[in-house]
């Protein structure tokens, strides 16, 4: 173990926090930074070193993964006049888990690749409590030959590492996913609403959809109507899971990409327009399962 | 065996006939009608007794099943010129299987309890298959004492006999599932073609689909992109499997119980509207999984 | 004026109320009822002689008018118990004011024909305000020959009076137009708010909408931006105009006609349900044209 | 006239050539540029001096209007290896009149800015003939102080140049207009083809919508239901006009800017996928009116 490398770990968020410890518990050496010296200092606090900066990270680590909020903080990270690009070594491989528009994961792969370093882009499935068990599902697009290692570093983090081709494709399989999701999250919503409206009890509407072909993850594993299952955001006033804003900002992401590729995606369209209308009414820190009481109030004249 | 008094059966369509010829099979003497004289001769020529009116089957059977394409036939065959309930006898359990508004059955409900008989509705899920195989799953709704005398009939035709509640409620769930799969088989589509066009096999896309939580059964059991999945429409041109203008119909029947109960269903209003445009477009007789097909036309110049 | 005959109206709502005033102002003498017996007395205070009954009414008056809320009233006061078709007169005009499915429409058409007498649909443009001054817009359906004799009626509440074809297309044409209207209003808010959040000027945005091909009765007429205009809901925070819930109840009528007759009207449909959304968020009774203020709510974390 | 000094021209193709040659027309001496040979020989057989790039037309203009078809080229047209920026004189006016994302526009003036220039968005409202005729519609963004100057060479191609506001306001006016116009097209379309199966002259229904709250540009000036209007596309089987492709591209710019901006477009955003849908289906170059063909098209089992 006092043979590993020193792994190089850029955004110390909420997920990148657990994701960079858990690296530290596998024997890795993590140098990491974050843009907030709080975020920093508790790192610090628990053995880790902190750098100044993306190229001070980038110095000391041929192997880095970033960890961040949207797809400019990225571009940043990268290229900015601080970024890992600056001091990068030949050969590094920088390994991206934020979920951005794939296109820019493209960028990005082009001007690693002028350095002569490599990236691959590696987007997350699972929450903050997958982060800190090391169960995420990491989806990882970029040159096959060096899936190998990047596995080697994703696995201290996650249960699944899926290689999905070239770089760009972690990202899409990602935003393909979350699309899906939002959709049949709401279908569930509103065919579980529509059902108590016409009489029927909730859970036994949930048991009819799970035997038959309605039946979706969103309706089995996390049914958003309160009552029906245990231990999901609806059973806890949609405190904690998936942010309304997060899965607003998959769906615009999901949208971009749509309207770049020509792709019509009518129902994913009005996904994003129902979450971002969420937003706006209060529901952007619920989990997004809450779409269930968006759209189940009652009209009072 | 020779001791059961006889069924009637209103109604001898695609899935009408064989679920008939179940109940014949398991010992139930049949005496049946159907407005087309082509359905009629076929059912005869098997052996079974055919009546010239739904009256006269009233007349010979105080227990009848009637499979009818559209509310206002169920309308006609219950209370027409020559309907059941002109000669209904007292204490007769009609169990309607067809997927009407469920308002209607309810008015149904109501005119044939008038006569002193016991009306359930009883739609089925599962196509002409499942109808000929006899397991068919069955959501009933009505009286719950009379709940036991209508499963005994229905499990020679279907696996699955499921009590709902009140009389509407068997048409509400069935109702509620298929939005559901309308939804989410739409947005299956969407995903799987966005995910292509961003460069994923589709196999691979629908694998990771299928262990994350964009999971459906339009996803890992019905997949809507060829050569994904054997032994589906998909797979055979999108022939067979339940056709675009059935799934257009009982959207149909969703946005009307939606538009009476005040129900928001943006989702569900919005692939109504593209089963609808499909159905202009050539697609009426095409599995409702062809939405793929849809979509995915790329744009010429 | 003494020589004419009475005119019945049934029907003293916030809209049938004012009509029938101007009918009495133009000499004509009114038999009236209400199901309200507070609105039967206000409007006997002025004047005017109330029945008991439709069916009173029917016997009094051989023209009567109906402006009823909903297609379930109208069935009742033209079929029910006591209602018109129970007394009515061979060869009397019954002219139905209410908005209401046009398959209600021709269904009471065919019960009024039975009778010997005849059925014109005939529903308004303009709100209260419009009731009060007499300058009405009536959409008039019906046999071709009757319409003059509608006509002398309807101008002395209405300053248009317009034949639309057979029984029906009144409707028809009231349905068609305000869902027409209900789609440039939101599109009307939604491009204002987004040029508004684009930085534009909304006074400048709404001048170049207006000489341009976004041009719209929304836009030039019923601006929904705060500040635009003077003399509009807009500018007295959404009060008085034309309800949401209203709004919503004829798009639920546009969905129904088009479900039926298979019509792909998809903004219309996602109208539909962003009217009914705002019901649920509070906005039931404020002027249609908040939907400016619903999509604008800020998002804050 | 003599004393004009020469004007840059970038981008020769269906709008540019004819505003270029109404600049030349005005007396203004043009250097132009396109990447296509065949529209530079086409623009200097008619006597106008052909650049070899975009920077060698700054070098000799300090007056440059470029009209490209996307922000691609915009960007590669000013800061790609020949463009305008490599030659540009300080205090030059750039103006482009493409239609591209607000932000790209405002990126572009950034840079421009830092070499001494002025930059300004002026896109285009009206098609080939408005700009033969030379009576555009330009909407311009950009440094208040400059306006006239722009003014002085946009008003040898259009009627109206209208001052929206800082960089990227001309866009956002742009792009508000087009968005609604789609909205209010595809909601004419809806409304003419609903009332048309109900039962009503569409000559009669027109007229009606004109005279209501439903009247819109669609409705009263480009009605797309043939035979309502002379001189429209749809009096031309929906030839010439404004093409669904460009229609799309100008939604998809409309999205982009409201996902950016957190603004829900629901109207639009379905707007956006029907007219992207139809590009599928074969409709790319007929006019966008022909929305009202797409939808009409009957269901045949």
């Amino acid at each position: 173990m006092a043979s590993k490398t020193p792994v190089g770990f850029i955004g110390l968020g909420n997920m990148g926090n657990p994701m960079a410890k858990n690296l530290v518990k596998h024997g890795y050496p993590v140098v990491a930074f974050d843009i907030f010296p709080e975020a920093c200092k508790e790192f610090q606090d628990s053995g880790a070193q902190v750098m100044d900066s993306p190229a001070d990270v980038a110095e000391r680590a041929d192997r880095i993964i970033t960890m961040l909020p949207s797809s400019p903080n990225a571009v940043e990270v990268y290229t900015g006049a601080n970024g890992i690009l600056k001091k990068v070594k030949k050969g590094s491989l920088l390994i991206d888990s934020s979920t951005i528009d794939p296109t820019v994961s493209k960028e990005l792969a082009k001007a690693v690749e002028k350095m002569g370093a490599v990236f691959m882009d590696a987007p997350v499935s699972g929450g903050v409590g997958a982060a800190r068990a090391g169960n995420l599902t990491f989806m990882v697009g970029g040159v096959e030959q060096e899936f190998d290692a990047a596995k080697e570093l994703l696995t201290c983090m996650g249960s699944n590492v899926i290689y999905c081709g070239e770089v760009g494709t972690g990202q899409a399989a990602k935003i393909c996913n979350n699309m899906l999701l939002a959709i049949s999250m709401i279908g569930t919503a509103e065919a579980m609403n529509l059902g108590i409206r016409l009489g029927l009890d909730p859970k036994l509407l949930a048991k009819i959809l799970n035997m038959s072909s309605g039946r979706c993850w969103s309706s089995d594993t996390y049914n958003p109507v309160p009552g029906v299952m245990e231990g999901v955001p609806s059973a806890n006033n949609f405190q904690g899971g998936f942010g309304t804003t997060l899965m607003a900002k998959d769906l615009g992401l999901a949208q971009i990409t749509a309207t770049n590729t020509k792709t019509p995606v009518p129902l994913g369209s009005l996904a994003h327009q129902i979450y971002r209308m969420m937003c706006a009414k209060g529901y952007a820190l619920k989990d997004f399962s809450a779409v269930f009481q968006f759209l189940r109030e009652e009209e009072n004249l």
